[in-house]
């Protein structure tokens, strides 16, 4: 299949399960008494999103339990073993995922001084610090009440809600690397690309390998979804990386060479500074606001002679295959295939 | 038992469990990478702290099985029923409620701008804002995982990780209100009872119920410890409120009659209103810092003899007793008068 025929599929794929994903947002995160902070808390999910995640999530229940897509009712969804005989309730473990990925993204925003988020302020700006802090903080419990809905037996529950836990712990680390790496000039690829697994790809593992604890896949099964996530995930951030510097800004929904300025790490930097570019000299660092298109072009240029944005295009592209190997433990399905086809996406993706 | 006699057994049986408490924190919450994320997270839990709430599980989980004080293994517990062969470890649950209110109180601090804390500076001033929020954000996942090291059985586990995550959510609502009234000038008794219910007496509750959930109590027992726990959280608070003005900075902490300058709603300061003080008089707000000795003597003066300080007392005292005889539901043991002895004293403490 052709990239564009690839990205119309996994568009239309994850835009049928979003339509989805957003009522059930509504159903289980309801706005509730005191309405200024679940008003901020819902605010982000609300301004939109493609909802990757939870529709990575319900695919991948569908490619486990062999059923076409969209065939099978994700509030009651069949087990693999036939335990919990009203099925188990996926939509809840993908509203979940995403639900945390929303708390992160204002606590996220806080903390990097970001001022706009899916075209709309920020909530620490369009509430305050205080509202956005708790609305996160609402999100995150919220998180846990609701993966507690599916219905699945105890012992999955356990272990799926174990794994979310365990994910936003990593992601927090992963939050405090990026944050350090900024002032440090010697961090090694080895150290980024385990920054953005803890603080990008365990919560696409946790959507791929959550719907297999709960239908009651084998470990090795979970496992391999698990690794299909991280490397995916990993992909989905070195993407975003390239972007960064490659797509206009009013493309990108924010500033282009955004990080640059920032002096965010980024396997792309990394590579160059290990191939003699001096990549603290590549953009003005004193007046981030002052830095022209003409500079930042200037820096993307040196980087691409350096070889440096290649070199992150191919590292995601081998990525995308691993995660995709990965997903031969699986029958072979339509779900199946537009996993492959999402991880794909991901690395073809032009913002 | 006379009100001293009385402290004194309490405690001593808190500062009994304090220390195995502190071990278990440093074994389920180790210092780990990254480094200053860790040691932002545990800071305020190593500066200290009575451990009330842990030692209030742990004290609720000998009453249940009938055993004497310190007479069992905490971390191999007789469950009520011989389900979990092995015992339960309750002090993996009395450790998580700890690091979820340590979690309340890093952020709080930086919502409330407070500086110190248990006679250190705030995590948010020891570090900065970035860590401290990511300090909070890691306790709050980390709880989670700590909870489901109990060794329960799975249904058990459930039930206690839903009751945490409501029980978050609530504190969140709590602490929202709390913001919310400092700009209101209406706000009902009810409505501030409600408030510290979520704010600061759900924690207590979820701590006294959890060890029912875990050890197999029926849904009657539970309910009643939970009851407990609301009833002597709130009369917590509400002497948390009486003593903010009646004891001296010195032995109090902070600042005497900081609630009054910082305009905090209180059942005294609702008493007087409805009473007919001008309550928005009683200090001057323009500069909190000038707040002089003399005028917070007057302020409380004024709240004396409108009788709201006599009122929280007995509302206080009310609560203590409404919490104690939902413990008639426990086996009468030494235990059970300990959680009575808890109830009095968090009236009569006098910081």
């Amino acid at each position: 299949m052709n990239p564009e025929a690839r990205e119309q599929r996994v568009l239309e794929a994850v835009e049928q399960r979003r339509v989805l994903v957003n009522d059930a947002i509504d159903e289980l995160l309801p706005t509730s008494e005191p309405e200024r902070l679940y008003e901020a808390s819902r605010s982000l999910l609300v301004a939109g999103g493609k909802r990757l995640r939870p529709a990575l999530l319900l695919i991948a229940a569908e490619a486990l339990a062999d059923v076409p897509p969209l065939a099978a009712d994700y509030r009651s969804f069949p087990t693999l073993d036939g335990e919990a005989a009203e099925g188990v309730d996926v939509m809840a473990a993908a509203t979940s995922v995403e639900v945390i990925h929303s708390f992160t993204l204002i606590h996220d925003d806080i903390m990097d001084e970001d001022t706009m988020r899916r075209g709309v302020p920020a909530v620490h700006e369009a509430y305050d610090l205080e509202t956005a802090i708790l609305a996160g903080d609402t999100l995150y419990s919220k998180a846990f009440e609701i993966i507690l809905q599916t219905d699945a037996p105890a012992e999955r529950s356990v272990r799926a809600l174990d794994l979310l836990a365990t994910t936003c712990t990593r992601i927090c680390e992963g939050q405090a690397f990026d944050v350090a790496f900024e002032s440090r000039g010697d961090v090694l690829p080895e150290e980024y690309l385990d920054m953005i697994e803890r603080k990008t790809a365990v919560l696409y593992a946790a959507a791929a390998a959550i719907p297999g604890v709960l239908l009651g896949a084998d470990d090795e099964t979970v496992e391999r979804l698990y690794q299909y996530g991280i490397a995916v995930g990993r992909a989905f951030q070195i993407q975003d990386d390239v972007l960064d510097l490659t797509v206009p800004s009013e493309d990108l929904g924010k500033r282009r060479g955004s990080d640059l300025i920032e002096n965010k790490q980024t396997i792309i930097t990394l590579h160059a500074r290990e191939h003699g570019v001096d990549v603290d000299r590549l953009v003005p660092e004193d007046d981030p606001e002052a830095v022209s298109e003409a500079e930042i072009e200037a820096a993307v240029a040196e980087l691409e002679a350096a070889g440096s944005i290649d070199y992150a295009r191919e590292m995601a592209r081998d990525l995308v295959a691993e995660g995709k190997a990965h997903l031969d433990v699986l029958p072979e399905n339509e779900a199946r295939g537009l996993l492959c086809a999402l991880a794909d996406y991901l690395i073809e993706r032009g913002y």
